[in-house]
């Protein structure tokens, strides 16, 4: 069947944990364990992926999400971000660390043209897409949506989107 | 079969008034006419609502988007608009406006959670969703994406989430 599912934020702070490191011994953090929320399927989602992730998003100052992309570069998976001109030197933004951390990084050039896109697509295949940007104030504290299909003809302009703005980007 | 569009900002400027007064003589404004834009389609999604326009949009100042709310809301449509409580007052919000033209507005109350949704539900069937806040900026100078789809697995959570945050907020 077609994976149809729509996350709603703000939600609850909860422990991640068992999605980084499955089978481990129990977490001693003070989160609550066992509970899943809207960022734990988010992450759910994003580790699910097997080939490849591309990610276009305004602001990145998420740092499991940056952990996360880690873990996938780690595996061998093609990731690529790209993200704001502007954003990038925010403070809290994770865009310099991904790219010390050897994931490819990509920024628009146009000075005109602000990058305010906050979506990904998994292996070529699945499609997150919403208001969401990738920050903890947004998970935490906003009401945000975050789409997610396999619908082909939804996926596909998305990661058509993504490949053109990508090669207008600079690689700098 | 099943609506699956996805639009892409930023667009050209193009002239829509074919779209507010169909028939009508030769429009003589300056900007091109018979284009078909990323916002003129936006604009006939909106308008082809027969029933209900649900809108829950952080931020909303675009002259077109107020018109064509108004447009619906003369020819007996339920309107509702959610906003956010700190956008209300923003210069070239067109929230007072529409309030005044007799539109549903309500804003969020919660002083801690910023309403940052930007969707529209059209019929109850169809759904409207993506980075792009309704701003003339946001429509002519930002990368920005609208996905619209009536799969119902994807209308019928962002309806009940519209009616969840519309009764929570203040009516005032
Ligand atoms: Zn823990
Ligand atoms: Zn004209």
């Amino acid at each position: 069947g077609r994976l149809r599912e729509v996350l709603f934020f703000p939600c609850p702070a909860a422990c991640v944990e068992r999605l980084f490191a499955a089978g481990r011994s129990p977490c001693p953090c003070p989160l609550p364990h066992g509970v899943e929320t809207s960022f734990s399927r988010l992450l759910s989602h994003l580790l699910s992926a097997r080939v490849s992730v591309d990610v276009c998003m305004f602001a990145f100052a998420h740092p499991q999400l940056r952990r996360a992309l880690l873990l996938l570069r780690g595996r061998g998976l093609a990731v690529r971000v790209l993200c704001d001109r502007d954003y990038v030197k925010v403070n809290g933004s994770q865009i310099g660390l991904l790219r010390k951390q050897g994931v490819c990084v990509r920024h628009d050039v146009s000075a005109v043209v602000h990058m305010h896109h906050k979506f990904a697509v998994l292996d070529g295949r699945t499609l997150l897409t919403g208001s969401l940007n990738w920050t903890t104030n947004a998970v935490q504290n906003n009401a945000e949506n975050v789409l997610v299909t396999d619908e082909p003809a939804l996926v596909r302009p998305y990661r058509r989107e993504f490949q053109r703005l990508w090669d207008a980007a600079d690689p700098d």
